[in-house]
């Protein structure tokens, strides 16, 4: 049994097994990005202090920067009223976003146009080529 | 055709044509729910600026505070880099949370167990009696 089978059993996993997780940074309140977690993903995050995803189109484990270096080192793991979002309050290792920014939510309706307000920090080319 | 159809366009809706929605406090980066939306929801949203999600269990828009007065005024919409998920920079009237707290992420996981870090600012009650 988990170490951490009261916490998994305060979790509603949706029909595919899943939880929303949003992960913040925890000093600035900036909010990063939006994935996906399974039992085992929130399990492997709560042991290891280090944020691991589930990739649905991967369809596994999808340990954050285990390719890039951006990895996430989680502070809390908090969760809301009905069980079936997860908040991540994280230290963000250079930039959430595979494109090279710092969070995935660079784009905003402003004038009802689609405006970007974020630039990449990082060429995304040299997010990848880690071994 | 909607004056939004840009917008609706950068969405990725899944299966059920619903989207993630994030609530985040403007001013200080409080995450205060997650929600759904439909395009519906969406575009109602971006028009009469105050955030209106759609209920799952009720099937039906859901503009938040109508029943409880606790509304959120939007701020800014903005979309992640794959389109499913959008974040909402709001301007929260009174508490988020039908539980009566301010936001709905109070339970935080600490030394493994589970820690309520908030306690209600309003009796819920108290919150959906208004005509």
């Amino acid at each position: 049994m988990s170490d951490f089978q009261h916490v998994l059993s305060a979790i509603s996993f949706n029909a595919d097994g899943l939880v929303a997780a949003i992960a913040q940074q925890h000093d600035t309140g900036e909010v990063l990005m939006m994935a996906w977690m399974n039992a085992e993903a929130v399990e492997e995050t709560l042991r290891e202090k280090r944020v691991c995803y589930f990739s649905r189109s991967r369809g596994k484990l999808w340990r954050k920067g285990e390719t890039s270096g951006q990895v996430q080192a989680l502070i809390e793991l908090r969760i809301d009223c009905d069980g079936d979002a997860l908040l991540l309050r994280v230290d963000q290792t250079g930039v959430a976003c595979h494109t090279g920014r710092r969070s995935c939510f660079y784009t905003a309706v402003r004038d009802g146009q689609l405006v970007e307000i974020a630039t990449p920090q990082v060429h995304p080319d040299t997010l990848y080529t880690q071994t």
